[in-house]
């Protein structure tokens, strides 16, 4: 870790006790390492509100490989748009179904424009987006 | 405000400036007043997981009175659990259509226990919690 | 309730035996009336992303009165907002805490920005929006 | 695609005019698409509610692996876990900064526990569990 900066904090008294239960009740070794956590949370959200920052994020889907060529649209997809993916990973979870797993990095409105697309493509069942950050 | 307390938090420089950014960006006037704002919402979030504090919080329901008897059944409940409701609202949105919003306070479990109950009301057409706190 | 109208739904037997489960464990008469529901909430959703609409929310919040004129600041941007504003309701929680309640009407984007608007004001300590509709 | 059965629902005028119109706007081909997505979406929430069925899942974190070795017990752990494990992603996403998706399988209440596990050691920034299906 680098070097760390230290900021004074005022708090309620009430919040304070507060803090310090979530502190003892989830293992945290101090408020420092509470506080940071929780900016983090905010920080993520900020980011994928804004289009400025380069934010990572993956997408989670299900799908049947029998209905509609799914499995060749989705890797066609992937190759138009391989400057924004990292990486992909395939499981087999059933006969027909598979789970794909795909790591994106880019402009937030890119990416959840790529995951809208994922999406919509007849044959997924289900996906659902993680958005997250490499500067937190 | 009573007095407040004030602690030392460390950050990676990073994070304080990400930190920065959003309190920039969201209008705080300064770093103590958006740590706790960030606080709040998670202490909120514990209460509602430990079933051992007084929560207080909404159920929004929209309802069609029209439907199996639904007000009188809403009116039965709540007054069977009058000690957990300390007040509703009852507005005419539609001919046939409510909308009423019930403010309850009570152990997390009972309130979402009571929630449950009056979404399952038949004509019931949508009902959503909100969590709060009187601690925060 | 006014007169129904039956349309015919293909489904997967796998599916079609998941969904009799959850009528079952929820305890739903009928299918149309979980299908129902089901649908009630994915429109909420559509309504509230497009600002065509007239939507319906409620707004919780918990402030400190004794911060920053609160109470006054509140009161004067409902009155300017009147239009969009059905009803409010104030319930003391503490010494210095209270919780209110506002229903509200309009455009989507409206109630956005005027839930934005109270939510930003010093002493509001949280608060919450709920979407939901009047022609589900 | 098994062979379908075909189900009679029936719905409020107004309710399916909605219905109609999200179908329009999200560019579903007919009516038993639309409502075979949300059922799905609902069956895979009552899957991890309950604790009967085996689900499947990703987690998606972030760390920096240069703090309190947290590369090596993220490893340790998914051996001792294995049996719930499916797949493990890893991506740098920067000089210290890790991305790693790992899929799992199990009871809900299982990998709801790996899940908080992995979030909690310490170096993980952040962390997120999505909630899928093998049987939708």
């Amino acid at each position: 870790m680098e070097t760390v900066t230290r900021i004074g904090v005022s708090l309620e008294p009430e919040l304070l006790r507060s803090l310090d239960n979530i502190i003892k009740s989830e293992g945290y070794t101090n408020r420092s390492e509470a506080i940071r956590d929780i900016i983090r949370k905010k920080l993520i959200e900020t980011e994928w509100k804004e289009d400025k920052s380069t934010v990572v994020g993956t997408i989670t889907m299900v799908y049947d490989h029998e209905i509609g060529n799914v499995a060749n649209k989705l890797l066609h997809i992937q190759h138009e748009k391989h400057a924004n993916i990292l990486a992909s990973t395939h499981i087999h979870i059933g006969e027909h179904k598979c789970l794909e797993v795909i790591t994106m990095q880019g402009k937030a409105k890119d990416i959840r424009k790529l995951a809208d697309r994922l999406k919509a493509i007849r044959g997924v069942l289900h996906s659902e987006l993680v958005t997250t950050s490499k500067t937190i």
